[in-house]
């Protein structure tokens, strides 16, 4: 029985099966209060039975359906700018359609086939860059693109929306240098993401700002990943004169710091303070929960909605880039160095 | 120039603006090859300047769609299941249209009146609970559905896709076990969900086959979340006679079980061994990294997609509901307890 394709069940099947006409299997299926409940439960049963779809569903005109599209859904990044999309498409009645093209062509491809077979409104993408290819193969398709941009990689040929890395990580250093930490750890993204070298010239003026010179031995590279914190933070806490306070210019280096606290036998934030930036929904639950800088992930996934609906409207856009502002958030990983 | 509505802009106004024929510009939309470069050059530029878009794309042959609906876009499960889903989907070359309905009715009637509007092959929830008013809506348009239930609330009206729960925690508690652990403390879900009461025979499970009584003191009440983990925490670790491990029966909990640890002035393992349940993707950057029974939640996604597209192609299911194996993953969180 269940094995029999729904969509070959016709109402007029079963409007013989139960004995009653065609409108009243009709009347049951739309919900309708005319009908008596035996005859609606012995409709609905045999309807459940057959396992009965409406044939009109393939032909209903179609609503309206945002494409969202990241390269790998491994981000804890990425379900915050979800559900900022979510949040503006649904509310507009559409859909968002998720996708993953992991930095393949073939996967892009993939992607790409599907999608031109959907009226979508636009395109949002996440990621630092499109793929020349899939960049050409949009132009021509002439859809609205906006770009989710974190990383902060200028400039993009879509408008794009990314989060004040600068200003962020100024905002970091000076609530450092407000606790009173003179020798402060920096660890740096990778340099060719224009957020890292933002986010590292927001630690060099902070420190001028406040009459401190710059010691290069206390500023080490990283790519983001908890591994590169880890590392980073065994080496300044390993330097003769270490650090009292370290600024991780991603929350997962940061992470990667706390376990080098630990290996060292250190504590967090007694023997050294440590900063965050992005606010990843778990760092609240670090033990101790990280001071860091927040990124407004579903704030700008909300932006990107409501500017891929606007483009598709026909709709000029202020700028080619928004920033959205970053703000600090205090935990329990900073507080006063031991000696000063 | 750029608040023009694309979708007005015509192929002859364009071909017109250009100086060529209506078949030029439509090979230059096309893709087609056999154009002159000037000439492509030129009439892409007219097309991205007027903003044109091809009428066709809202009267296209729609391709498949799968909805995938969560209570909540809050928790790190999500990306995992959406990952699961969209590998699968994408595969097929069907769409993930992902959305939540926040537990609130007027969400989920949003939700169902744009779902209607899409020919969807089918829903999958991610939920322990479908409210009853959803359910028979969803009977009604006779879609196929499958529940995916990290959580184990049985039975289900649709086919459901869980993980083993039991022979989770009983994994778990044998490791613990062999480490040498006699006094091992519980911290419990939801006694309303399934899933926790398997935890809990599980852990019980394991300390009888052991030859060891359970102490009531030791198992105390928790919600998943991290906050009722701190407090159990807190609790176990003040008795007179405290635990020398404790397992968590979410990882969520585990980390309160951390932050309590530290708040007592004590080390994971060193002092007390702590192992989790999920394996959420952020808990092998714990300090320590957290051991604990890794739910597979994205081949979870993965079956419910397979699963669905089954449905909709009128294929029978096999079970009602199916349980993916849970996995022991071993990181730095235990080890023997010190004073045997």
């Amino acid at each position: 029985m269940g094995s029999e394709n729904g969509r070959n069940v016709t109402i007029a099947m079963i409007a013989r099966l139960a004995g009653v006409s065609v409108p009243t299997v009709s009347r049951v299926i739309n919900g309708r209060s005319d009908v008596a409940p035996q005859t609606r439960e012995r409709v609905e049963e045999l309807l459940t039975r057959h396992g009965y779809r409406p044939r009109s569903a393939a032909r209903r005109t179609q609503s309206a359906l945002i494409d969202l599209v990241f390269n790998d859904l491994d981000s804890p990044w990425a379900v915050e700018i979800i559900r900022g999309v979510e949040d503006v498409a649904q509310a507009s009645g559409a859909g968002t359609v998720v996708s993953a093209i992991h930095r393949r062509t073939s996967s892009a491809k993939q992607w790409l086939d599907n999608m031109r077979t959907r009226s979508t409104e636009g395109v949002i993408f996440v990621t630092s860059m499109v793929e020349p290819p899939l960049q050409a193969e949009l132009r021509r398709l002439r859809l609205p693109v906006v770009i989710v941009d974190p990383a902060g990689v200028a400039p993009q040929e879509a408008p794009t929306i990314g989060a004040t890395n600068w200003a962020g990580s100024l905002r970091a250093n000076q609530y450092l240098l407000g606790l009173g930490h003179r020798r402060i750890g920096f660890i740096a993204g990778p340099p060719q993401l224009m957020c890292s070298r933002a986010r590292m010239d927001g630690y060099r003026a902070a420190l001028d700002a406040a009459g401190l010179a710059v010691d290069d031995r206390l500023v080490r590279p990283g790519n983001f990943y908890h591994e590169s914190g880890y590392t980073a933070g065994m080496h300044l806490l390993g330097l003769s004169e270490p650090p009292t306070a370290i600024f991780a210019s991603s929350d997962q280096m940061a992470l990667g710091v706390y376990e080098a606290v630990r290996k060292r036998g250190l504590r967090v934030p007694d023997d050294v303070s440590v900063v965050g930036f992005d606010d990843l929904p778990e760092v609240r639950w670090c033990s101790p929960p990280l001071t860091t800088i927040r990124q407004p992930l579903a704030e700008m996934g909300m932006l990107a909605a409501r500017t891929v609906l606007r483009l598709a409207r026909g709709e000029t856009i202020e700028s080619p880039r928004i920033e959205l502002a970053t703000d600090l958030v205090v935990r329990d990983s900073a507080a006063a160095p031991r000696n000063r």
